[in-house]
Order: structure tokens, then C-alpha cells, then sequence
């Protein structure tokens, strides 16, 4: 064995014993000359050696970092045994200053996870829950409990209908918004110190309620072409006893990717291989450009592995918190979990929205609320081109209303955040979508909200703000509400400061 | 030491050691002459003994139990280490076999948790709820996320100020129902493993909870006369670190009870001595037959320690999912665990309930709900009195509308509440609130309906076979609709057998 394929070997050997962690800076040229007494281009070699096996990836003029997925991917090839995951960690109070910072009036909300609640058909909304209201009989708070008032079921599975699935109403389980739903699900599959597998980038809700229940996380990647990598998710199954998989299939939040039919078949059968449960988050899937709905993974389940969750909070009615999953062989035990949890989900709401759904036309808003989207997205990308750096790149998705941009490697995207609240903007930055500290130079716009010449200032403030960060490089930036400062390091790694 | 000293001695070894769990019946006379090689009177005085020391208990016909609190109230005057509780069991698919036969209609539901619907004043809410939701501005969606609505928050602050209480509307978060408030408040301040204090006999969905988090539980002593025995919570504070109280002060369920002022100031300043907080369900103390509302713990509490929780799902809008904690100085993380878990509670409802609690003659529709209650509750007395064996004992609460009646010992309760299922009656038995299959002789009454021939009719079916339990003794009942079988065995011990 040559002297860089040593070194290699040594540092190879190193990661898999989590000495880094995924996305952790690899130690310098220098430092490994003199730790291993070889000269530059062994240790250039070693590194070039590891970059081919997918192990490690270079950052330009930041040095060289281990790759997302690394561990997972190369598994396969190791002789030695895989080293479980951690339990994960995520800086909770970091995550909920960038989130809620999204709730300020007068911020432009580009960060939001939400469309703006002007798109929605308020006022036909309230008749229908007028109507209802008016004539709910006494007893429907008990005959409406768990799995929900039959009548909303109905139109529910009429719109599964809708898509050539045929879904028994009795395996729909309303809730409170998608949210209660996958929370429930990942509950009822699960206890703590089980090994869950979530997308990496992932909606960070996963996060948090990974590491809210004591379980430990498998980040499988997810391609903003391509989506989810199923060979490292074949491979994970294969290594660790996965116990549930948290996956979003269509217009992935926040990449906007959507999982082909051939990707979707795969997917299921390579779960119903090993047995294991999907909790499908498909609360974008009516946001289509396209005219088809893409259908969910849930189609192509015989076995009633996959826990279908969506809402009408992002397509009909944010507030008022209605959702449902079809839960499959797990219907039972997740509507026992919500009775004990929160009994029921609000009784004339439920009866306001099976109304809506049978005679407000919901299909009609559909179509106008695609249409507004679409036109959003293409103003802001529009806006991307004029105002941003050249070096930032992104995957038009097909549907949704998220653009998720990489901005150049030196950019460190929670400062360019902090940077922005303070001129009035809104971003996410892309560290909350991971729990490994990546993603640190991607943000996720929200084009949800209708066009107008303040979010054209905001993009152009992006633009400055860019164009300032990628030529002067790191330094400190303060969030100025939330008392929180953040260190940036010389390696653009953010620490957190909070200040008590 | 004589003879029967120690045999007492080694019996109450092995109680605390926990060969013999709190409820389980201790070997026969005959069994220990045998196994220790000693007379009948030196087992008996060692049982004798043993009684003083409140240790145990006979049950007329069934031998010699574990008492109830046995545990913690002689640990004091041990010196071995105590034993640390168990993780705590329950029978989860029975208990769900119990509360969903009271959904079932046809059956008269005084096993039911929930007053009549018919008592609440719906028409007027669904004028509220109109209003608001017409006039609900789109970013409401946004603005009444957690800690929510600020009219209502400012409603609700207002009725604590009618009890004296000055409470900051920003510790006020609004949940789905008192429900998901104590579940939220357990989960705030809780891990798995941890030890948590609830009631005995307590409402089930602590135990649950407990179950369901994997807590330990101490289950404290409650008396239908005086309440919460604090002496054994202070031996337990003393002895373990319990984490959190769940508690439930006035009008207690299934009890009836209320603690008193001097009690509930006692209990607050044990707890502030010692730093744990108390989760405070108060869903009945509006429901008050005398014309003083009992104040709640909260009221003494000058630490931010008592999560008060409570709700408007007994006394205003089943079914709407109204309720909220004032959480003290766990309000932060109460609310950030809220949008976690389910995001906000319905938007239109809270608007529609803070427009009805403003305008909708709340107090006047208490006093009528509670001049209803109370006549219903004393009609429920009379027909006890005239149809069950005068053997049935309970105490006479001052709210709410339970009565949790003491049947003849030899009457398992379990077998009761089978065989009056299958003549149209539910009834709740008293194994569902303990996790330690205690009140085995003890139904839990609903009083919350209005007066009918059927529901009198109920009660002479419940004496019926009360007299013919009493006559007869232990046998077979079988479950019809749910495919449940329970063996009763000698000792009247009930083993439920579940037909997959």
C-alpha cells in the first residue's frame, strides 16, 4: 500500500468511527504533514483518494469537509461494523428565533413555511362553518370523535378518489393539521433510542420531533433533481433495524423535488421488504404545475405500510387546523393516540369543512391557487436572475412554492439571514433542514406571497447582502430582537451565542 | 421478638421489596403455616400487625390485601433504601374497551366522562363563531399562532381576575382542550424514566400519559371526605425525585372531592419547598353547587410552579377544543412544545369562543348549567337510595357531576360494568383509575344528564344485579360487541382476555 493510500485508509477509518461528523472541516493540509511526517502531495492524494470513494467533499477556499451521506453510502464497502447513529441534536433555540422571526409584521417573509393567507377563499370558508355551526346537533361532539365526522371523511375519500385510490373511510383519521398527524404517526411506530430514517435536507418539524421523542436519526439525501437517494436509503435497511421512514414525495420542502412513479413503486416495495412503516408528508402534493396531482406513494401500498398525512393548511384554510392520515394497518393505534392526546379535532370546524368540501368549490380555488403560484415562482426566480449573484443555483420544481438556491461556498447563509432581519427580510437558512450543520450555504425562499415591489426590494437586498458576503468573508452579526449573537468562525462555522 | 414479630417482620420485607404489588392479595393462612412451620394465630397476629402498620388490609371473604399507599406511607419508618416505582402498566385495551362503549348510542352513558350535550348553549355559539369567522382577517392565520387569539387570552384572563387572580395574558396559551394542556405540561418538564406524583384513584388519561411517556408513577392517596393526603406526598417528595404533580383540586374526578384553602396553600408550599411543579387539572371547578367558585392552587401560587389548566369542554362547548394552561415560568417551553406538536389550535374557534365569552352571557349560562347539574345529582342520590343495596356508600361532592359510589366488597366492579353493558347501561368501573387494579368494588356514576325514566330505569338495573353479584358471587361475563372475555377467578381478580 503506497503512503497516501495509507493515509487515506487512516483517515477513512477515522470517519467511520465518527471522530467527524458529517460535514465536519477535515483538519488542513499542514496540520496532517506534520501529524503523519508525509509531505503535500501524499496528503493531496489521500485527500483526492477519499474524495473519489464519496467520503469527503471540497469547499472552495474552506478546505475539505465530510460529505453528507458519506458515512451511509459507504457502509457497503466497510468490512468493520456501522456505528449506530446518535441520537439527534439540533440547536432548538436557534431553529425557533429563525422560525418565528417569520411572524413578524412589517418583515418581508421570504423564510415563512407558509403561502400567504390571502390566497385563500376566506369568506366562503366562514359561511360554510356558519352553516354547519348552525346546524350541528348536540351529539356530534360524541358521534364526531375519533376518526372524525363521517361526513368530511366521505368527501376526503372522494378526493382520493379523485387520484384512482380507493381508501376506506375508516382508516381516515382527522387531526389537527398535518402537523398532529405525522407526530401521531411517528409516535405510534416508535419508541425512544429507535433509529428512524429522515430526508437530508428535511422539513425540521422531523427534526424536532426526533429529537422531542428520544429517537435517533438516518439522514438519507435527497437530490434537488432526483430526490430521495434510494440506494443509501436500500443500504440503511439493510445495515440498521429503521423502524419508520419520514419522507415527503412530492414537492419536497424545502428542495421542491418530486419523486418519479418508477422512484414512488421503488420506494414502497423496498420498504414492504423490510416491513417498515413510510409516514408520507404530503401536504404540497395539490400544488402542482403541472395538470396532473402527482400521486403519493400511498398508491402503490398493498399492504397498509404507508401513513398518507396532508392538510388543507397550505391549499384551503391555514388556522384552521384540519388534516387526516390514512394510517393503514396502523389506523388503530394512532386514533387511539389521539384520543389521548387531544381527544378530537374541533367538532364544527370538521363539519365547516366537509360543507366547504362538498359545495364551496374547492377544485375551482385549486386551479386559481396553482395559477397564482406558478406566476409567483416565476417572478421570483425572474427576480433570483436579475438581483443574485451569477453563482447561485437552484431546481425549478414543478410545483409548491419554495425555490431552495445555493449561493456561493464562502456564503454562510444563517449570517446572510441575521443580515437580512435587520433590513426587514426573512430567509431560512439552510442549516435548520439538517441536523449535521449543512446545507450552511443554501437558503429556502418562500414565493408564496403575491408579487409585489416590496419582495422585489427584499430579493434585491438578498443581492446586496450576497454580493457583500461573498467579497468581505466572515465576521459577527447580532439578532437584534432575539438577544441571540452568532460567532461566525474562519471557517464559517456558526456558533450561537445566546444571551440570557 | 416473638414468633409472630417476626413473621410480621419478614412479611413486610417482602412487601417492600415488592414481591407483593400494592392490591395483590397476600398468601393464605394455611399457605403460611405451612411455609414458615408456625400456628394459626401466630399468622394471624403477624396480620394483625401488619393492619396496625397500614400495610394491609382484609377484605371480608377474600383474605388479606396490600393496602393502598402502603408503599410510600411506612417507608418513613423503614431504614432499607426505598424501592424506586415501576414503570407504570396499564390495561390500555381494556380501559379503551370501557370508554368507547360509552360512545355507543342506545346505551345510557353514566359511564360517560362528559355531561349531556344537550345542557350547552349551542345555538348561540354557532352565532359567535359565525361572526367571528366572517370578520377573521387573513392574517389571523399568522397573528393567533401560540401563545394565540389575544381577545380571547384577554377573556380569559379576565374570569381569573374574577376569582382574584391577576394573570398575565402573555403566560396564557390556548391548547386543544385541557387535554393536550396537561399532556404538554407532562412532556415540558418530563423525561422518560422520570417520577411523577398523580392522584389514586385519578382520571385516566394521567395514566395514560404516564404510560405512554415511560414515567414512573406514585400514585398519592385520595379521600372522597378530605382529599389528597399530603402526608404521603411530603414522604414522597421526601423520598424521590419526583419531577412533576398531576393533580386535580376541586371537584376531582372520579372523587368528587375538593381540597380545601388551607390544604391547596399546604400543597403549594411543600411543592415550592421542594421545587416541583404541579399540573393543575381544574375542568370542573366552574361547576361549583355552592355560589363560590373554588379557587384553584394557582391562586397561592407565588413561584410560577402550577401549570393551571382547565378548559370549556365541561361547562361551555364540547367538541369545540377550547382549552389553556397558564404555565408560569414553563410557559415558554409549553408554547414552543405546542407548535411542535400541533401548531395552533383552530383559528375561527378561538375567534368565535372570545366573541361569545364577550358577548354570549357566559355566568348566566353557568348558573343554569350548574342549578341543572345539581338537581340531577340529587335525583341520581335519590335513586340510588331507592334502588341499590344499602351496602353502597359514597360522599356527597359539592360540584361537577360524578358520584363515585363504594359497592359491597365481594361486587367486582369490572364484572358489573360488563353485564350492565349488555343491558344497556354503562357504568365505569374503578380498575380504570388506578393503575394498580384497586377499587375493584367501586363505580364511577355520570349525574351530567337530564333526569329520565330511562336513566332511572338504569339505576334499577344496576341494583338488580348488584344484588344478584352480591348473592352469587365471582363468574363469567363476556364482552359482546368488542370480543372481549374477562375471567373472574376465586378472589375476584379480573383477567381480561382479548379474541384477536
Amino acid at each position: 500500500m503506497k503512503r497516501y493510500e495509507t493515509l487515506a485508509s487512516t483517515l477513512e477509518a477515522e470517519i467511520r468511527s465518527g471522530t467527524w461528523s458529517i460535514g465536519s472541516r477535515l483538519p488542513s493540509v499542514r496540520h496532517l504533514r506534520t501529524q503523519y511526517g508525509v509531505g503535500q502531495s501524499t496528503v493531496f492524494r489521500a485527500y483526492y483518494l477519499l474524495e473519489e470513494r464519496g467520503l469527503i467533499s471540497a469547499r472552495e477556499r474552506s478546505g475539505y469537509f465530510v460529505a453528507q451521506g458519506a458515512f451511509l453510502s459507504t457502509l457497503a464497502s466497510s468490512s468493520s461494523a456501522p456505528k449506530e447513529p446518535e441520537p439527534a441534536k439540533i440547536v432548538s433555540d436557534l431553529l425557533f428565533s429563525v422560525v418565528e422571526a417569520a411572524r413578524h409584521p412589517g418583515i418581508v417573509p421570504l423564510g415563512s413555511g407558509s403561502p400567504s393567507p390571502e390566497l385563500f377563499p376566506l369568506p366562503r370558508l366562514a359561511k360554510s362553518l356558519a352553516r354547519a355551526a348552525r346546524f350541528l346537533g348536540p351529539w356530534s361532539s360524541v358521534v364526531d370523535m375519533p376518526p372524525g365526522n363521517e361526513h368530511l371523511r366521505r368527501q376526503i375519500g372522494l378526493r382520493y378518489l379523485g387520484m384512482g385510490i380507493s381508501q376506506p373511510i375508516d382508516e381516515i383519521l382527522v387531526t389537527n393539521g398535518a402537523m398532529e398527524a405525522l407526530n401521531l404517526c411517528l409516535m405510534s411506530v416508535t419508541k425512544p433510542g429507535d433509529i428512524v430514517a429522515i430526508e437530508s435536507p428535511c422539513f425540521y418539524a422531523a427534526l424536532q420531533a426526533v429529537e422531542r421523542l428520544g429517537l435517533r436519526a438516518i439522514e438519507i439525501p435527497v437530490d434537488p433533481h432526483t430526490g430521495l437517494d434510494l440506494d443509501v436509503l436500500a443500504n440503511a435497511l439493510e445495515r440498521y433495524p429503521i423502524r419508520a421512514c419520514w419522507f415527503m414525495t412530492n414537492f419536497h420542502n424545502p428542495t421542491g423535488t418530486t419523486l418519479t412513479i418508477e422512484k414512488k413503486k421503488t420506494l414502497v416495495s423496498l420498504l414492504t421488504r423490510h416491513d417498515v412503516p413510510l409516514i408520507e408528508d404530503d401536504v404540497f402534493g395539490e400544488l402542482h404545475f403541472d395538470t396532473e396531482r402527482p400521486l403519493p406513494a400511498k398508491a402503490f401500498d398493498t399492504q397498509g405500510l404507508v401513513m398518507h398525512c396532508t392538510s388543507l393548511s397550505k391549499t384551503l384554510c391555514p388556522g384552521y387546523r384540519i388534516g387526516w392520515v390514512t394510517a393503514g394497518r396502523y389506523t388503530d393505534q394512532v386514533r387511539k393516540l389521539k384520543l389521548m392526546t387531544s381527544v378530537a379535532t374541533s367538532i364544527p370546524v370538521q363539519a365547516g369543512i366537509a360543507d366547504y368540501l362538498q359545495h364551496g368549490g374547492f377544485d375551482k380555488h385549486l386551479r386559481k391557487l396553482r395559477t397564482s403560484l406558478r406566476a409567483q415562482m416565476a417572478s421570483m426566480e425572474y427576480a433570483v436572475a436579475e438581483n443574485l449573484p451569477p453563482a447561485v443555483e437552484y431546481h425549478k420544481p414543478a410545483g409548491g412554492y419554495f425555490l431552495w438556491l445555493k449561493l456561493p461556498a464562502q456564503v454562510n447563509a444563517m449570517q446572510l439571514h441575521l443580515l437580512a432581519l435587520q433590513r426587514g427580510v426573512n430567509v431560512a437558512p439552510g442549516s435548520i433542514f439538517s441536523s449535521n450543520d449543512c446545507y450552511r450555504n443554501y437558503v429556502r425562499v418562500n414565493c408564496g406571497h403575491p408579487w409585489t415591489s416590496k419582495i422585489e426590494g427584499a430579493v434585491r437586498t438578498l443581492g446586496e447582502l450576497l454580493t457583500r458576503l461573498a467579497d468581505t468573508g466572515p465576521s459577527y452579526a447580532v439578532f437584534p430582537s432575539q438577544k441571540l449573537s452568532l460567532k461566525i468562525d474562519a471557517e464559517g462555522c456558526s456558533s450561537p451565542v445566546l444571551e440570557r
